[in-house]
């Protein structure tokens, strides 16, 4: 099934997968990395739906990542996360140390529930690991038709403001609306000016970064990524504005979730550290319980606000139509990296 | 009680009071603008807090705006808000066409035993007003041992990205997280590079913005404060996220609290277009449902590690600064303002 198009010589540049291409070929690659069958289908599912809204970066491009720390126990792949409703508008996950795509999926499956009987609920994902795209986790809540808000941490990479040690991850803040005959509305960006993958992927290019994006152990301004990714710091986005933001999901997402503080997280991108244990806090409000019939109404005439004027479009649009595309054309990502991957489905 | 100090000659240029004599300067002014002693009370409470937080432009700076507004009927100075509690966590508090402080406050009556009881509660504040100081509201939430978000609009000042029509209000995000033994962590932000009131008070000392702070009508960079408000926009801190920061904030304290959009809300500023009926939207999370017992030193460990940086501080130290200074020292005032305010009084 992998690898259409593998005949034109073209091919040994790039493969293009189908969607469900991209799923199967990530699943089987986590399941041989001893990620259990379950585990490795919720991983596979966001995998493929990041591909196929064309955030490489969360995609295939972090699945030997996955893979890695599966393999080698930072996370375990056979966990089975547990959930407990602390209060009739509170529920505890608990990932223990496994990834963070099944742990939101038990979640999931009890929020939406839990928000439509109390008006609004929460759940709190702790003992997590990288959850990938946020967007991804909150389109899910708005399908169901409620408004959400996601927090996430991750280890340090933003400095408090005036200081230049890293205390936040870049701590994305996402929210996401359900639209009537639409796809959600999805707004997810991290706290810093870009997201640290930016960085990596620059790294790996041997290219430098654009000024303003990152600083150095110092806390002054690099275009240099080994400078910026070794001892340094992402730039927050709108200055001290950005870090506060941080701030208030490292609250959520950490300290509310009893999850392990951004400073204190083991890296998401080496084997070493053990567990990074970070965390995820998701809220999910029933626009029936406050904004009642006018709530649809009104979510359109602020959207055709925006719409209308020249140059302005909807948060999530680029996404939207990356989907389009890709359901037809496919995923079309370096020979290279299929390469790797097929290797990880043979161990 | 009011104008300490009017005795000297320094008197005529300023005047100093304590906090005391600012709430009830305030709440004799509003009284006599046709406002209830109720209402009076409540709105005089927070024009005194800010005041001794050195927010001075929602403090007595505001005051006339408040006492014409009553006084013209923009704002119902005798309105009775009502609250219903839609689900067991979902309250909807009405202002009902007047100010906002006394529907906070009857909201805040009922918050904190909702998010006892759902471990997390929400409280929507529709028909409503400016509410000053978003902190100041949080920190009374936070001061109950929960942790609080708050939303807020305010009629349109920033445009959508890449559109130069304001679309959304500088809507400012606010957080406030209880402290064991020390005043509670409060983060309060609009969501434009600097609040709209910064540009008021330069084109009062006919001064030129800084570069960065607003757009002209036409969507260019602006340093004249008459070409910003008239027609022009400010600008969102951190570019297109700032600008989605405004969206979410609109989302909730408009579409979901049943509010008036920020695009077709009345100004702040003038007595022209009747109540502007915008909104209010307060999450309340209570730690004991999430973060148990380690909440505290989790936070403390977070805190400590932006303090112990040379150069980096906690938001809201400033604030809790001068509320320490004020309380000895009073506030002190142009005397022309203060001559202004016991006009109202004498209405």
């Amino acid at each position: 099934m992998d690898g259409v198009g593998t005949t034109t010589k073209e091919a040994h540049v790039s493969v293009t997968l189908t969607i469900d291409e991209v799923a199967d070929l990530s699943r089987r690659a986590l399941i041989a990395c001893n990620t259990s069958e379950t585990n490795a289908a919720s991983v596979a599912r966001s995998v493929a739906a990041a591909e196929a809204d064309g955030i490489h970066s969360h995609g295939l491009a972090r699945l030997p990542t996955y893979c890695e720390h599966a393999r080698c126990g930072k996370i375990d792949g056979q966990a089975k996360p547990s959930a407990e409703r602390m209060r009739p508008g509170a529920l505890l996950v608990d990932a223990r140390d496994g990834f963070a795509h099944p742990a939101i999926d038990l979640g999931l499956d009890h929020l939406p529930g839990l928000a439509r009987e109390t008006g609004i609920a929460a759940m709190a994902v702790t003992n997590s690991y990288n959850c990938g795209v946020v967007g991804y986790h909150l389109e899910r809540i708005a399908d169901r038709g409620l408004v959400a808000l996601g927090f996430v941490n991750a280890p340090a990479s933003i400095a408090p403001w005036g200081g230049k040690d890293p205390v936040f991850g870049t701590n994305p803040l996402a929210c996401a609306v359900p639209r009537q005959g639409r796809a959600a509305l999805v707004i997810d960006q991290s706290s810093s000016v870009v997201a640290k993958s930016e960085v990596v992927v620059h790294k790996q290019r041997g290219e430098p970064l654009p000024d303003g994006w990152a600083l150095d152990a110092a806390g002054n301004p690099t275009t240099d990524p080994d400078a910026a990714l070794a001892g340094g710091s992402m730039v927050p986005s709108g200055g001290y504005k950005g870090a506060n933001q941080a701030l208030i999901v490292e609250l959520f997402a950490a300290v509310l979730a009893r999850a392990t503080l951004s400073i204190d997280a083991a890296s998401f991108a080496t084997n070493d550290g053990g567990p990074p244990r970070t965390g995820q806090f998701f809220i999910a409000v029933d626009p029936d319980a406050f904004g009642g019939p006018q709530f649809a109404e009104s979510l359109d005439r602020l959207c055709a606000a925006i719409t209308q004027q020249d140059g302005a479009r909807l948060p999530g649009d680029g996404r939207l139509a990356a989907r389009a595309r890709t359901a037809e054309a496919g995923v079309t990502i370096p020979a290279a990296l299929h390469e790797k991957i097929l290797g990880y489905t043979e161990d």
